[in-house]
């Protein structure tokens, strides 16, 4: 294991650490807890609550800010938060609107953000949550039970974000994320491994010219493992898979996203992100926004994923709506 | 070799075409050359052209856009463009009020921008250049006299870019330019290697338990290659080399930047940041503003720089000043 640590027991707690000296303007660190609270919570509004293992960054810390996240709860490595830190993280941030809860579709998240939902029920706080369930790879796998989350979360994160800014109620909001939820689908591929830092070991391996199609972003199997092709032939077949899932008409406009798992170059991003444009314009779809970059990675895994939003009206205008977050910054 | 490629040899054209269909409402590829170009070049201002060999993105393409860069020029992968495109550059983008290069300290970097300097000059284009070079690790290197220039070049980028969309003077712009330059210094640690597409063969190899501190952005050698410590040890040793280098007082103020060379994970950046932090708060020096992120990158190569800039008022403001490019934007 070949990492910039100290301590891998302590690589969440000093990097949080890190990442509040980074973006003070943005975000503080709860004094009793594992979450990042955006530091600018005098606006009376609903807010957006996510969060789960380390090791994904910039999510979910990456997020806080405006028009996106208030808080992001921080589990250890590829390892849910337990239900008293995501309870801490809606005490924190409710302002009398409601807390909305954005879940990565993972059996240990849903009942532990539940469970803090339980708890925050008790105290009166309204809170509502979404699961987020764009992985189109497989149904059910290592820690899920139906499709997984990945980094279609991120664009659920911006559009509820900004529907929630707008002032939205609670209802409302929730709706918006739904409904970002049945439009977006994504899928990834691996051409390398991560190793855990506090197991030493990596997660999985892969032969010399070996990929994974459909890899979760904590190196759950797939679909199936081939040899590696070409850039255009890897992500033929993701946009295979995710357009057969998604009812996609012509002179539909759809929001892209090339996400970087993160030993990926950004040169490689584009190489795909070319492909991706082509196909969809082959297909009549007009792609009206794209994103690439490293949105949802997998610690040092080498690999990519690509994700689709289905827009309409009002996902296009959210989508637009001004952000201000570490990683994550729409200027209108 | 495995790389999300389709042919080594088409690496830049497809990188170009991806670059170009991802961020439409800042750049477009000039028809005749490697060139991205600011698609508003509306205002009459002084224009700023960098550049270089691929493989470093998002530098330079990812910084064209309002505040920083009016064009970047893109060689192939780690070598440096041809002086017709820089030209190419040049004529695209000046508005009257002369071209500024900005340009990394390698001897064909320099070349080349100079000749294409020439050419314009003979067009009656004003056209200065500065050099930078702010990597404190060796004296003269593999490709360099002097210093090499890496990720400080991206505050290079801001800054003057900040001069000129104030409506400076090209005098002025330069002399700013020349001032980060000043202020300016960085060095990085690689724990892993890159292959250039073209060669299919690693640039250099790195034992399992070995680093080398002070590597170039392309591989060239650094001081010596040692055993992988802790991160704290591998900030220490960087934060001395560049301390010692730039004199910074107590109370002065600085910004920081924590740049991924690729494979290294955010979070691994940000413990990185952590002990960029405290060090320089037990110096008594005052972090105005952090970055940690990809800035400079080297293909895949695993590792990370530290860049620390040295404030003044005017610095200071101009850093602050509105940019809007796709891989930075800062927000008034």
């Amino acid at each position: 294991m070949k990492k910039v640590i100290n301590n891998p027991e302590n690589v969440l707690s000093e990097m949080l650490i890190g990442i509040e000296k980074a973006h003070p303007e943005y975000l503080k660190k709860l004094e009793n807890a594992n979450v990042l609270v955006r530091t600018d919570l005098s606006k009376e509004k609903v807010a957006i609550v996510s969060g789960g293992g380390s090791g994904h960054e910039p999510a979910h810390a990456g997020y806080v800010g405006k028009g996106m996240l208030d808080a992001a709860v921080v589990g250890q490595v590829f390892t849910s938060p337990t239900p008293d830190q995501v309870y801490e993280a809606i005490k924190a941030v409710d302002r009398g609107k409601g807390v909305l809860l954005v879940i990565k579709n993972y059996s240990g998240d849903i009942m532990n953000f539940e469970m803090a939902k339980d708890m925050a029920d008790m105290d009166g706080i309204k809170v509502e949550s979404v699961v987020v369930n764009d992985d189109v790879a497989v149904e059910d796998s290592t820690f899920t039970t139906g499709r997984r989350g990945i980094a279609g979360t991120v664009f659920v994160h911006k559009i509820a974000g900004a529907a929630a800014e707008r002032g939205m109620e609670l209802k409302e909001v929730k709706r918006i994320a739904e409904k970002v939820i049945s439009n977006v689908r994504s899928m990834g591929i691996a051409l390398g491994s991560c190793t855990v830092p506090a197991s030493g070991k990596p997660n999985f391996t892969l032969k010399e010219d070996e990929i994974e199609i459909g890899i979760g972003i904590h190196g759950e199997p797939g679909i199936r493992r081939e040899k590696i092709g070409t850039a255009d032939e890897m992500v033929s077949k993701l946009m295979k898979k995710i357009l057969d899932d998604i009812k996609i008409n012509e002179k539909d406009e759809v929001a892209v996203m090339v996400n970087g798992m993160c030993s990926t170059p950004l040169m490689e991003l584009y190489i795909v992100n070319k492909k991706v444009n082509e196909l969809l314009n082959s297909n009549g779809i007009k792609v009206y926004k794209t994103f690439v970059g490293e949105y949802m990675t997998s610690l040092e895994m080498a690999g990519f994923s690509i994700t689709i939003l289905k827009l309409d009206n009002e996902i296009k205008e959210l989508l637009d709506d001004f952000s201000d977050t570490p990683a994550f910054k729409i200027i209108k």
